[in-house]
């Protein structure tokens, strides 16, 4: 079977595998669709190259069919549409013995630590395996991962029906959030300041701004009447996302980082303190936000045409990660494992 | 009657004044004691000259007893000792209609914005005076208003009992801090530059360490087997305080942001996010955390005589400011008004 594999910094390579036997307690999954996220680009990139697994086959976010089934496997069966929530935890660290499996001290993600989806027949532990309902097509399963994200920052935040949220930065994981925090019956704002994201974000009513083009504290404060916002998602990973999350909050409002800050931000302290203002990080996402996830994509609350913007085959993935670091206008791209 | 004045920076004089008669629902307090807070000496130093009362009369933690009451005001008698919860919110603000007046967006603060209790006479409204239990030493009282500043910060943090924290600061703040959290259950060590600040520390039966001579997270490391430590009170206001407040948490760890940070810190949202950290700004008390500090302060929770390193007359109080400037080895300095 073929695999797309990192072979060098910023070389990903076609190659021939030989697929893994599933265990026991495993399933063998023919992938459909990989996609590719902000993490897979940093790793493309040469980023967290010690963590890589051997073959270094990418991707967690996916979507595929049971291939074949371990002895031991219940509930699945040959040909059943599947997702896979791709963490591995250890079970007895302190964050594991507290209940925050998915914030384990030595997390293990597959398609980082573990081989990933980036392959034809990919096999993974029963366990992690997911069932996707047979009416939803297979591209649009493969953003239950990001979706899955999206459920857990805005669980995290504790958002209310009727309150006023602000998500910095319009990616794919900017975007999700929006859509999980508007279903939930919150009023939103987008700041982004790429246009063509601007644009998707519209086309689904989302109410955008461009950081660059008006200043975003003085907008939040005209729209809440100098009150401010409850919560602002901080999704940038810039500096200047982290200072206007936390200058748009109301007294006591909630800021969840959400972007990767490669280093050390200057945070406005004496405005948390102030404000009684408070900060959350949240990282990937726990079982139930999957299996909400799973939910949303099937119940067309995630908007999976416009975030699809291409669908490269498994040969040409390399393609597609250049596109993606050019900064060109896209959003999602997957890579169709099938082709 | 006398009362102290800051004249101009780093100038208070002693001068007279005439008292305010109390209003119909005001009482006159006959102050006992007035303690210095850091706030005091960052106004004692020029700050916030914009936001003085005039007569700018410093001093929001007191002790007193009633003088004298206006006609509507019930539940007092002339003679009662009293503390003053020293705040003075709007009513109307987002923070005040969500119930949460104690970071009112136009907080005022009695002995900042409005006169305070460096003087003999002094009038405020009777909605501010708690009546203080007759068994309590009026210099031991002028205590509760930065008691109650702790125990708002401990119910902040959730702390639990069997939970190990961190206090970072071992000043009048970081040491109630200690006392409090250690009440209510919880595992302390504090952190503490300052050589007589840790031996008062210790003098109480805490467990001090000297963030010079020791890595902070590591010791904290050691001591929770690789975990990290449930809380942290960031209590220095410094850039050191901070960066190890972070650095010092297990997964899903709360920090308390107690310090007033007068510039923006770096903070590593990296292990915000990796942990799913909580940072939480905590700003003076609300009402019930008065009450508390109250009763702490009767029941003697409240290290009194470890922390009143002195007691200076009215006419003096230029000389206890510059002493706590020059970082002398005190902890609290209190203006006794009677003399």
């Amino acid at each position: 079977m073929r695999a797309a594999v990192l072979a060098a910094e910023r070389r990903l390579v076609s190659i021939d595998l030989e697929p893994v036997p599933p265990g026991p307690d495993d399933v063998q999954i023919e992938v459909a669709y990989a996609g590719i996220c902000g993490t897979d680009l940093h790793i493309f990139h040469g980023a967290m190259a010690d963590r890589l697994a051997t073959p270094a086959v990418l991707g967690h976010e996916s979507s595929g069919r049971v291939a074949s089934l371990g002895d031991r496997v219940d509930g699945l069966s040959v040909g059943d549409p599947v997702n896979v929530m791709p963490l591995r935890w250890c079970g007895s660290c302190g964050a594991c013995r507290a209940g925050h499996t998915h914030v384990c001290q030595t997390l293990q993600v597959i398609g980082v630590d573990l081989p990933g989806a980036m392959q034809q027949l990919w096999t993974v532990p029963a366990s992690v395996v997911l069932p996707v309902p047979g009416h939803v097509r297979l591209d649009h399963a493969a953003l239950t991962e990001p979706a899955a994200v999206a459920v857990h920052d805005v669980r995290r935040s504790g958002l209310r029906p009727g309150e006023k949220a602000v998500v910095i930065g319009g990616g794919p994981i900017g975007l999700l959030i929006a859509c999980v925090a508007r279903e939930s019956g919150a009023e939103l704002v987008l700041a982004e300041p790429n246009p063509y994201r601007r644009a998707v974000a519209s086309s689904l009513g989302l109410t955008v701004i461009d950081p660059y083009a008006v200043d975003v504290a003085e907008w939040v404060d005209d729209w809440t009447a100098g009150i401010g916002a409850a919560v602002a998602f901080e999704v940038s990973a810039s500096e200047a996302g982290i200072t206007a999350a936390v200058d748009v909050l109301e007294v006591r409002g909630r800021l969840i980082v959400v972007g990767i800050h490669q280093q050390p931000r200057p945070v406005d302290l004496n405005r948390v303190f102030m404000r009684e203002l408070t900060l959350h990080g949240a990282r990937v996402y726990a079982r139930p936000d999957f299996e909400r996830a799973v939910e949303l994509v099937a119940g067309g609350v995630v908007p999976v045409d416009a975030m699809i913007s291409a669908k490269v085959p498994l040969s040409n993935a390399s393609d597609a990660f250049v596109s993606l670091e050019s900064g060109d206008d896209v959003v999602k791209v997957l890579v169709d494992c099938q082709a």
